[in-house]
């Protein structure tokens, strides 16, 4: 017999997964509890608080997922203008490999949960970490205390958007295009910063 | 008596509004008609295609709408440095207006129809629309003719994805951010033209 929190971690990966595809009001629970291989009626059990409950654990689930990416391609680089321009490339292979059907796992339920206070504060964590590991390694790169904060802004919006069009387009193009002008626009404030 | 087209006017204007705010699946006809003041039942008399028709409609006439307040900010800037910074402010304005209601009236709709193609392409053809515009603008401005379609790229993702953090986060700081790296990055191309 599978134990609990197997089922639990299950129905948040697939839930995180469907949030991600189709967004919050298009996912259905008996479509979560199928695809995770749970029994129909079991959700209360797990998720006291619904569907709420469990869109607020799955976007911090796969927050904290693509932030341990995200950190790991940023470490890596020797520069935070390779950092961006490496972040950018991976999420543009997801992209591909997915047909398009994987963007942010947080772009299309926020955009459709701004009056629920409890799920929209849980994207707006997630997206606070995010920059924060942007900002950091700005920072530590040579940007301008002053200039990273709002400049680890628009990394976040501009690779959001790019994900946004290229799906949109079914092609990695805008999100490159991205990734060139944000280079672009980092190294602008790195000369600034000597 | 009102006229069909007024009817018809008034349901795709109302449409345009609910999609913007709600998305496409989140969004019934039923509410469409109600809050449009159609007789229930009558969406297949005005769109014979459906909801599907329906969406397609109301985001080229909203797009549009959208495309000539842009235009008309661009327009009267005296160089696209301004223009932009005047594109974000406006922005800014209409999502303080409506309390964080009303985005862009593509963003939520494009998430969430990644699948369905005919919607999918009414989006990237007003997406392409604004491209276009801003490009257009930096090119007049100074911007060399090689970098202007993907400044104009970045320009469109960036204003999109700022809008859903500041949304996201119901404070338009996040979109001012974008708004002051943007020109700061049209500078940078400028300095590079000359």
């Amino acid at each position: 017999m599978p134990r609990r929190t197997d089922t639990r971690q299950r129905v948040l990966h697939t839930a995180a997964e469907l949030f991600r595809r189709q967004g919050y009001q298009a996912t259905g629970l008996n479509q979560v509890l199928q695809e995770g291989g749970a029994p129909k009626g079991s959700l209360y059990f797990h998720f006291p608080g619904g569907k709420e409950q469990l869109a607020v654990e799955a976007i911090t689930l796969a927050g904290t997922e693509l932030c341990d990416t995200i950190a790991g391609v940023l470490a890596s680089a020797t520069d935070p203008v390779s950092g961006v321009d490496g972040v950018v490339r991976a999420l543009a292979d997801d992209l591909v490999r997915s047909d398009f059907r994987r963007g942010c796992p947080l772009g299309t339920v926020a955009q459709t949960t701004v009056d629920n206070d409890a799920i929209r504060q849980a994207c707006a964590a997630v997206f606070e970490t995010w920059r924060r590991l942007v900002e950091r390694a700005l920072v530590a790169g040579g940007v301008p205390e002053d200039v990273a904060p709002s400049l680890a802004t628009m990394t976040i919006a501009a690779v959001e958007g790019g994900q946004l069009l290229a799906r949109n387009q079914k092609d990695v193009a805008p999100l490159l295009a991205v990734g060139t002008q944000l280079t672009e626009l980092i190294r602008a404030h790195l000369r600034e910063g000597q």
